[in-house]
């Protein structure tokens, strides 16, 4: 065949080489350690979704234009999941009356969005999902705020590095018709314009304004919003529900210890069509990263859209690894990833029978130490360039007379050290090492 | 908005709800460490490739039919992924000249393949993917078959409950040309109708072989090669490069103890334009699940679909979660998944502030206990129902009475013993219970 494929990976889409993954599986896998802990559930669902879940959510022209969406040869309309919380909320609605609630549910999985690649959005990436179902007061807003301060204090991260930006949707439509005393319809109209405040210029975002009757004055109380903590806000409209849910979810901040990670901002709107009371997200305090890693809150109507009437409320967040790995690297809370603990290769000589190799690596193995044999035939020299390369931290060394006496060496690869034990004694030596250095498996299991 | 959707997954597809969810975890977590205790290295690649990768390995026609695929709003032909190899094969083309080997790499990822759902296939499944790169002796045909027969063997399997049916391509070839005494392009004809010995009538095989001048004779010794031996069927073309392959792999493995978990098989080819030295399916022994779990093998040529001239070889196996699955349940070998271990909910009463019920909740966490505080407002009663249908092994209870008095009482739901211990000694009375039962780590870490 004469045809030379391109290397790329498709636009927009990374390959995780060893060195990504092990990244990769080091920071989901402190993440799903953090949320077992508070006894989160793991759930996953389908890669491929009828493309209605997205339309009956964004609208068939936003859902068309924003996924990757084909028709299938039975003429079911498809797209590959760009979000997953339309497919968590239809797993609900399928087996509503059996789930013993309030569910807290996470999950990890591979989304595509139709997009522009730029810094911190790809097209093909990796989200977690966390939502709490069927509890609907500030209590599971408080849990999911809490699960996303413990995922990142579980990194090593602190309050200068990360800060969780609340709102309340309810709050922010009835501080609207406070100020600009409008009716329902015309708060509405008015949301939809204060939302845009930061995308627009200034003199575009004031003449929309006033073309629904506000004045100079009623702008500049919208902007005081913006400056403004949670007390001073709330008391724009005290009798508002979303003014009470916010001074309650505060409240509990405050007596759990959680308001140091967080504060009031009014500009979280989080777009007007899908949330129902507490918005929210976490931004990176690193000036480079100026992006929220997460986004989240209540959303109250999504189990309705599969069942007429249901009455599922839901609270959660999303977060891209894409952001999380740019704040753990900048904020530098990346460990080592190259130090993998005790890993040995067992070199080979050629007057050795590979069955006498194969013996030492299985008794390692059977003690828990990651052990292989030097798969090829190359020269001694370059078998320990191979070890030092892959990140072995110790090669054993056995030639015939070492076999024939039932020694081995073991050489450590960082110190240059050199100990010489006998056969049945290698497990051992190594079951010591690894409880004395970061092992392999507490890195990748988060405890590093 | 009045469209009801369905709650139905796309056919061929599933929902992982948490305690399907949790199977999965625990057997590709076990996977997961009994490879990387033998020093594999994870990887993984987009969803997403160009159609051309599927195309140059299996022609046009079957890619597009195979897979699920698009043109993109730029006009590239893409594919969900229907295999990985291709994608490793690309991976390890565009990095060639840096990459250390043997490479040992694996990986766990979701596919896509176009077809009709049916008993131990679907069209969306997990599928493991293990390969070295970069060591073209019969040493690494022997490493991956021994990871393979590691990680059955990590779940309890023993030899009773699978097989490694072996062969050799090369071989294949020669030892129908030694019995048809048919040239090169000869031997590639009536091997491809061998190939299809046991899908197409007996009567049409025979014709078949005699349209390419074969006798009964002849057609006698190919039936007899599937039920020899390796040292039988060897014996036929003793000079053939693949009979002293097959030689030097089943030596190795009779020397290091594997030859009781494999066999011999003339059956077994995969295909004839892929594979180029051993092939190998691993086979569950149970009647009722009659298929092979793994498949896989040699291919030297993948590597230079990308890259001219490149000579790389490669030596691996997929395994796909449903096969897999169905093994485990047949054989008895999935643990209780509903022993979690400790796993403890905080009950509430009215009269206890929330902020002393997540005082307890912390101080567990930071002992590394699973923890959680009841979200919502209802009974007592229903409140110990919610613990036991979740698997929380114990409920901590704290009312006014308790709280003034600086105790709590511990209630284990499966015994349904009590213990009153002071708040400072919640932590401590968890730590030990954690190392006397089955904790959900190790469950989840493939130690249970």
């Amino acid at each position: 065949m004469d045809i030379k494929l391109s290397t790329q990976p498709y636009k927009g889409t990374r390959d995780f080489y060893p060195r990504e993954m092990k990244l990769r599986n080091w920071f989901f896998g402190k993440i799903r350690k953090s949320l077992e802990c508070a006894c989160f559930d793991e759930y996953d669902g389908p890669m491929l979704e009828s493309l209605d879940l997205y339309a009956a959510k964004s609208g068939e022209e936003l859902a068309k234009e924003q996924t990757y969406n084909f028709t299938d040869r039975g003429g079911r309309s498809l797209a590959i999941r760009p979000e997953m919380t339309p497919t968590v909320a239809r797993m609900v609605a399928a087996k509503m009356g059996e789930l013993n609630y309030p569910l807290k549910w996470f999950c990890i999985s591979n989304m595509y969005r139709y997009e522009r690649p730029q810094r911190g959005r790809l097209r093909e990436f990796w989200q977690l999902n966390v939502d709490i179902f069927g509890c609907d007061t500030f209590e599971a807003d408080l849990d999911v705020i809490e699960s996303a301060v413990s995922l990142l204090r579980a990194f090593g991260a602190d309050e200068t590095m990360f800060r969780v930006h609340i709102n309340n949707r309810r709050f922010f439509n009835d501080a609207i018709a406070a100020i600009a005393g409008t009716d329902v319809e015309g708060s509405r109209k008015v949301s939809k314009v204060v939302d845009r405040k930061n995308k627009v210029p200034r003199e575009n975002y004031e003449a929309d304004l006033k073309a629904l009757g506000l004045d100079d004055e009623q702008i500049a109380k919208i902007d005081a919003l913006y400056k403004m903590d949670v007390r001073e806000a709330t008391a724009l409209c005290p009798d508002s529900v979303g003014a009470k849910e916010l001074t309650a979810l505060f409240d509990a901040l405050e007596k759990t210890g959680l308001l140091k990670y967080c504060m009031f901002d009014f500009g979280i709107i989080r777009g007007l069509d899908y949330y129902t009371g507490t918005v929210f997200e976490v931004f990176d305090e690193a000036p480079e990263n100026n992006r929220a890693m997460f986004g989240g809150g209540r959303y109250d109507n999504l189990v309705g859209l599969f069942v007429k009437n249901a009455k599922i409320s839901g609270v959660g967040y999303g977060m891209g690894d894409v952001t999380l790995e740019n704040f753990l690297t900048t904020h530098g809370l990346v460990p080592d990833l190259d130090n993998e603990g005790v890993k040995v290769l067992v070199t080979r000589f050629d007057d050795v029978p590979l069955e006498a190799y194969t013996a030492l690596v299985d008794t390692m193995r059977e003690g828990g130490v990651r052990a292989a044999l030097y798969l090829g035939s190359k020269k001694f020299g370059k078998q320990i360039d191979f070890a030092a390369k892959e990140n072995y931290s110790h090669v054993v060394i056995m030639g015939g007379s070492e076999l024939a006496e039932g020694m081995v060496k073991i050489k450590n690869l960082a110190t240059r050290e050199e100990t010489v034990v006998a056969h049945e004694a290698l497990a051992d030596f190594f079951a010591n090492k690894t409880a004395t250095s970061i092992s392999y498996d507490a890195l990748m299991e988060g405890k590093a």
